[in-house]
């Protein structure tokens, strides 16, 4: 509604400051430019099918409609989704604040401190939480949590067994994910039931693992000792799913023997979303750190020998490994992460326990209350939830509930489970009691903690989680991490394939609405009606934008839209006749996680080549076909490829793979280069997962979440991800613990679509490929443009040679990249996917100021370069090899360097006014790679 | 429901710390500490009778319900309030941003450069749309403008006369605050029907000025240039108060002859809020810019030549004029004032003259479907609004429009205003057509804007009206400027007399809900009811912590509220037969509002001496009673004093007054040392204005809103503010705009209010206290406590005294409060209440780190003050004449100054990590108020 429609809030430069563009690189229009760059042969020629741009009045207003059209209830389900309140000073501090949300995974970590210090303190709080030695940052949910453990303990068992055994009682959404997972690599589920009479007698002889729930679905609690002692003597390891908050009370895992720990941290103050995004968690006693999956901070020492912090053991990544990988987690729930972290930080271990006994004492009342009405309790053993046995009369308690605006669990036809948390109050358990024709309760409440399990271990005693009990100073401690970082609200983060565009407030204000935020992910249907319609329509748009037949919204992460893909294609196949069918070829430029997942969904990797121009060889390709023959099940690539180019042969390569009897992957990761002008599903792709957090504006939140819904064509529709509580018999299991995966952040990508249009959608596409070709025709001359597609032209993003400066200066890409801190800006991707390069995209969300501003940078630094090159300055005194440079730096008392202060301080064309400072020097990797501390230093450390 | 109380997150100190604080200054509890402080004659025995704390959590819900009385109608009312998009960005990152609303006013304008570019944006933004000068940083509404340009015509005037001539098209709200500022001025309001045929012939022969509405009350647009003339040619000045998106089509007051223009920002993007707060204007021509009220903010340069901005020609400011003001205006409304500012910098002219085309085709597309339909439209000439007449039927037809949803100004029995404004849709003109029993036109819309008056200068054309167009942009230039300033949330701003506390995020979020933000303050009382509710429970709150009988939330500032105060005295001692009672007694050491807000309420201003313990002089005080005898009207004191000490005779100073016939007056302003243990209304006083913005939470905004509810006992009940649109025949007029002032913020002391409860307001009280006694224990032996009261404690604020080592150094107040920059800290208040002091208030909030943090720098200060007294640095080359020290003067290549750059950059116990550098260095106020300059200066003025 006013001025200016949003489309041209979204894309940064007007146009006139996109015509001084185009006379840049001498194209008349936008259209005649992407006429030039995209291939006749994959251009659509419709505009999309989508609703006309709304305003961003008029998009608010929809969604409060659709949000009204849900049902805030109370939530007494449990199973694995809480109530909680998050700390409103957290909720606008973090979950509100762009310096938070816009910020990009912390692979630059000089300017990332203040996020890897907040996920060290994730870490820390679950590593003592669980009782265990190391933590990582995060998975994406407790039930692909689990399914990382698996890998893990099969990877570290000493069985050859391919048997991993599930406790009976564990969270169904897990196990529905565990099936998933565990078939394609050939693992055999063995479900368990522990509460047996003997349940080391219900073992098999051989396994390699297995998987217990503390306190289990039902609520009991029992720790099993025997079965962790009978485990590990047929060489298997244990893991546990625990609940942290019972972890207050309750001995940790790692107390009682368990390798491995998993679960969420949701009701650590992170909104249920209606299933997500939250942070899961995994950890790891001694010993296995180094085989943990997802992302780990540790603590290293920057240039200046002070404690700095950065991603550790980064080898073991997905993307590093490729196709030895056991793991395709890329991604970590940092924002929401970050969020439990300062749940533990601003509470404390006081405050925890006392809201761990308060949650326990209501328990204790509900089940004493219902005694007392002669129903009775399933376990004697519980923590927060109890489960009352109501013989035939379940349905008709849960119904009486839900009148009363309670939802409870309908275990079966006799039981109906209750589970309490932080936000129950005694006119909550009142109502539960109406419901149940019981009353509150005359006597004691029930204690269901066994004596001979309450934890008797300290744990939160870092400082961290002592300093800041008061807003004041937590408000404080929030601001100074922030400011410690660099994220969209400074300047461009122009770093290839991440497509860090606008996150539009209008895009995230509906996300903290409690009508979206509040949401049980198995709330009764009639109450998120609202809910289903914005999937709905989300899907209906997405499947238009990129001409698929059916979208499945499930996959929380990319990497998880890649397996949900790879095993639609392979059930597909299965069902075909063709489970012969398993070779995945994968060109050598794709992204690490391709094959990874390939991996997960068990298939054998095969590298096609590419050509010097960068595309893929169709030479080497037709040899692949013909060495493969019917084991042929899938080609995975990426277009534009990942060389930032709109390979001309794509049609042609869908074609010759079909012809073979293979299915097309082509990944969505580039897909903001094709929207408006093609369509993957209509130029021969079968399949493809998006990337919301990329083209779809949900924000990176500082490396998480992700959603990385799966779109495939007809055929393959049936093979979508099934719902993790229906998944029983459906073709293609769950990959992630809620139906609809991250649904709380789905409203991002729905306001964006609808308020783009077409119209505006197709011209955010033109305007990124503009100003690639822009950047790129300002800086070729200083740094050779590597691969260059139709007359020359770049797609969205664009690699930067600097292999010959560096053989001619020393200067490496890790040099430039942090010299561009001191010129304010964070790095383009570096070394992918091509070594000794930088992959620069600056989305359309770029105004052409700060597009210049960038190339200036950059120029100035070619002269920089060559200063060095020709010997002005010493190769390892000069300010490309000591930056970036702190403020602390730059002021010392003493001056030793081979060039002046203000050349480190202010570079050409950095104004003194509003500078950022990155809080530490250069921080050298492998020195905390080889002293790993992934856990909050003592404050000594920073003593200066 | 979270762990700690509310009252736990507010107060900083924890028990354990308390205990510590304790041990420090000799007190084995905070009761025996306030035993022994405050007197016990004046101690309330009781609890407050409050409602018990509520959570956070049950705080929110309560909110949400009053909210849900609440109800959003499509307002078409007008009247100078109408609905407008704020831009999310906007939303989010200045209005729900803790960096702009906990700052406090930039007096100390080298950590304030942020907010001083936003205001200065504002001021030229309204001097360019009024074609005037040079206009303030924002005056309080529109009607207080009103009256603030009443007086400055009054005082620039050749004309002796007393009459002031109001065009009867004004607002009637101006109108309502006109006369109660008239009166007791001896001001002669004279109202004047411009819209005769001779509107000459109706103006008095005498007269100092004029005041007219544009576009008028009815709608109507007329320029009235023999107006203007005549009243200039009887040397009279005018007044237009002036609707800034109207002035965007049409020609400006300054083009047409105005000298001063008033007016509105509201519909710039800040919500309605049921009222307010929202940014007034004033401008003024050439030539009256030294005589403007409220804060002007100029450019003048710092101590590197570089320019810098800073509030300008502060000896006009009211504090400083005392009982020479002409205005009591204290606080802008800076929050306000930068949205609406950057409401104009995100839209740029291009836009803003979109956006009024719109407003107008819609007004002119209502017209014609009305005037097609047979409904005559009262006036050829407007711009958004039109009145219909539909003799007999308006009430009908305002009905009907209600009962769609709309809500329409029913003018009188046979005429119904309608506005249109930004939000307006075609579904919202159809619903009012419908109303009238009209429909869409079949013809043109009705052209309103008179072809001679249509706008020809342009406007807006500095270039930050140009940059920030794409929210990218907007976002980085709203970080950018929050980066420049220092607020709360960076560390403790501990200014004596202003209370920087805890501003909650759970007070904060419900102003943002529509329900709250989005209602017009003539909204029809059944819409309203939440509203109500809440002023009505928050009014009964505050006069239970006060000890009155009756509050009014009217009044936007404390300024407004002493006024209303004193207003209520002279009309009470009136209606008692004693209208001779007309002098107001004020102690030396008050705040310098103090003396102007009563000669604005028509009273003489008579000091009353303090003796050297800074208590007031009993003996003068007789002496003074003895002289004035049954002149005497008031007394005005502060308890406790501004000296920062409980006074002892407060009691019997109240009971003498009162033997001679006065009223006391109780400044509120330092409330928050007696919440929970005293209550004015108990101990002697007659009236007390609050400040909402102090004791009771709401943020400083950078400068405003403020909020200054007057709470009074029985006897002067009656004598509260009238609303604005009910005020003919009540005993005291409004003093604002709207009837309850700024009720769009007061959920926040609600809030406040409700989660603290009796013993948390009690506790936060005693934690104040105890916070500046450990801070003078501490402190002591450096600076000298120059007052203290019982057992040499203070209260809630102490004074240290540097004259002695200013003496004996050379090294002033100004040198420490700008030193204290380079160690972290915002400066204490500087020589007030005496000259060469600093006033510190720690407040509640800040907990024992932050207050030992705040007590090392000042140790650690007059260490180097004495290395300068002793000789080793030069007096005027050393870390303290110097500061503030920025990053840029510390890593220049050449260092030319006495002392290292690590001392200049780090000073002692400041660590490397997250230091806050100024954005410049010391700024001379002097250069800048010879060289006046008040709107944005050239891009090229901060070329390095």
């Amino acid at each position: 509604m006013t001025g200016l429609s949003f489309a041209n809030r979204h894309i940064g430069p007007d146009a006139a400051a996109q015509r001084r563009m185009l006379e840049a690189i001498g194209y008349g229009s936008v259209e005649e430019l992407m006429d030039a760059a995209i291939p006749e042969s994959i251009r659509s020629q419709d505009s999309l099918d989508l609703p006309p741009p709304a305003s961003e009045a008029v998009a608010t207003a929809e969604l409060r409609a659709l949000a009204g059209q849900n049902t805030v209830a109370v939530s007494m389900i449990g199973l694995g989704f809480y109530g909680t309140h998050t700390p409103a000073v957290i909720r606008r501090n973090v979950l509100e604040n762009p310096s938070w949300y816009t910020a990009y995974t912390p692979y630059q970590p000089e300017i990332s401190q203040g996020r890897l210090e907040a996920l060290l303190n994730f870490q820390t709080m679950v590593a003592d939480l669980t009782g265990l030695a190391t933590a990582n940052a995060s998975l994406l949910d407790e039930a692909s949590g689990a399914a990382e453990a698996m890998a893990l303990a099969r990877r570290a068992s000493k069985s050859a067994s391919s048997v991993y055994v599930v406790d009976a009682d564990v969270l169904p959404q897990t196990l529905a994910v565990l099936r998933t997972r565990a078939e394609p690599l050939g693992i055999e589920l063995r479900v368990v039931d522990f509460a047996a009479a003997d349940p080391v007698s219900e073992l098999p002889a051989e396994l390699f693992g297995a998987h217990l729930q503390f306190p289990g679905a039902s609520g009991v609690v029992s720790e099993r000792p025997s079965v962790v002692e009978a485990v590990h003597a047929r060489g298997g390891l244990v893991t546990v799913a625990a609940d942290l908050l019972a972890l207050v009370l309750l001995r940790p895992p790692g107390e009682w023997g368990a390798d491995i720990a998993v679960g969420t941290t949701q009701r650590f103050g992170v909104p249920m979303g209606f299933g997500g995004p939250h942070a899961g968690y995994v950890a790891v006693r001694s010993g296995l750190e180094r085989m943990l999956p997802g992302r780990l901070v540790g603590v290293s020492r920057d240039a200046a020998g002070a404690p700095a912090y950065r991603l550790a053991l980064q080898t073991r990544e997905q993307h590093i490994r490729r196709e030895k990988a056991t793991s395709n987690i890329c991604t970590a729930q940092v924002l929401l992460a970050v969020m439990a972290g300062m749940y533990a930080v601003y509470h404390g271990p006081e405050e925890l326990r006392e809201i761990a006994q308060r949650v326990h004492g209501q328990a204790g009342r509900l089940a004493a209350g219902l005694r007392e009405a002669g129903v009775a309790i399933a376990h004697e053993a519980f923590f927060d939830t109890v489960v009352a046995v109501v013989p035939g009369r379940a349905a008709q308690v849960v119904a009486e509930a839900a009148q009363r605006g309670v939802n409870l669990r309908l275990v079966d036809a006799d039981r109906v489970g209750v589970a309490c948390d932080e936000t129950t109050t005694e006119e909550h358990l009142e109502l539960v009691w109406a419901a149940f024709g019981a009353a509150a309760p005359a006597g004691a409440a029930v204690v269901g903690l066994p004596a001979q399990s309450l934890r008797e271990s300290s744990y939160l005693t870092h400082e961290v989680f002592h300093a800041y009990r008061s807003e004041t100073s937590m408000l404080r401690y929030l601001k100074r991490l922030a400011d410690a970082d660099y994220a969209l609200d400074r300047g461009m983060i122009p770093l290839g394939s991440c497509t860090m565009k606008l996150n539009a407030t209008t895009q995230l204000e509906p996300i903290s609405w409690p009508e979206f935020a509040d949401l049980h992910p198995y709330a009764p249907v009639a109450q998120v009606a609202g809910y289903h319609e914005l999937v709905s329509q989300l899907s209906r748009w997405l499947a238009e934008v990129t001409g698929y037949d059916a979208v499945s919204v499930q996959p929380n992460a990319g990497s998880q839209g890649e397996l949900a893909g790879l095993l639609a294609i392979r059930a597909y196949l299965r069902d075909q006749g063709q489970q012969q069918r398993d070779v995945c070829l994968i060109p050598a430029s794709a992204h690490g996680t391709n094959a990874a997942s390939a991996v997960l969904a068990g298939m054998r990797v095969v590298v096609v080549a590419c050509d010097s121009e960068g595309n893929i060889d169709l030479v080497d390709l037709d040899r692949q076909l013909a060495a493969h023959g019917d084991r042929l099940a899938a080609i995975m690539v990426t277009y534009p490829s990942t060389h930032g180019v709109y390979e001309t042969g794509i049609a042609e390569l869908c074609a010759r793979v079909h012809d073979a009897g293979g299915q097309v992957y082509v990944d969505g990761a580039n897909l903001n280069a094709l929207v408006g002008y093609a369509k993957p599903g209509r130029f021969g792709a079968d399949v493809s997962h998006l990337n919301l957090h990329k083209t779809f504006c949900i924000p990176h939140g500082g490396g998480g979440p992700g959603v990385g819904p799966v779109a495939v064509r007809a055929h393959l529709a049936d093979y979508l991800p099934a719902d993790p509580l229906q998944a029983a018999g459906a073709p293609v299991g769950a990959v992630a613990a809620a139906g609809y995966g991250s649904a709380g952040i789905l409203p991002i990508s729905w306001a964006y679509l609808r308020m783009m249009g077409s119209e505006g959608l197709r011209s955010a596409t033109a305007a990124a490929v503009l100003a690639t070709n822009y950047v790129a025709a300002r800086l070729g001359d200083y740094f050779p443009v590597l691969y260059t597609g139709n007359k020359g032209l770049v797609a969205h993003e664009c690699i930067l040679d600097l292999r010959p400066l560096t053989k001619a200066s020393g200067v490496t890409v890790e040099d430039v990249a942090k010299r561009l801190i001191d010129y304010g800006f964070h790095a383009p991707t570096m070394s992918f996917p091509v070594a000794g390069t930088l992959m620069v995209e600056p989305t359309e969300s770029e105004d052409l100021a700060e597009l210049d501003r960038f190339c200036d940078a950059m120029i100035a630094i070619r002269a920089e370069i060559d200063e060095v090159a020709r010997g002005g300055w010493p190769g390892d005194d000069n300010p490309l090899r000591q930056a970036p440079h702190t403020a602390a730096a730059v002021s010392v008392d003493e001056w030793s360097h081979a060039y002046p202060r203000s050349v480190a301080a202010y570079p050409t064309g950095v104004p003194r006014l509003g500078k950022y400072w990155p809080p530490v020097r250069r921080i050298d990797g492998a020195y905390g790679d080889r002293n790993l501390a992934c856990s909050c230093p003592a404050p000594e450390a920073f003593m200066t």
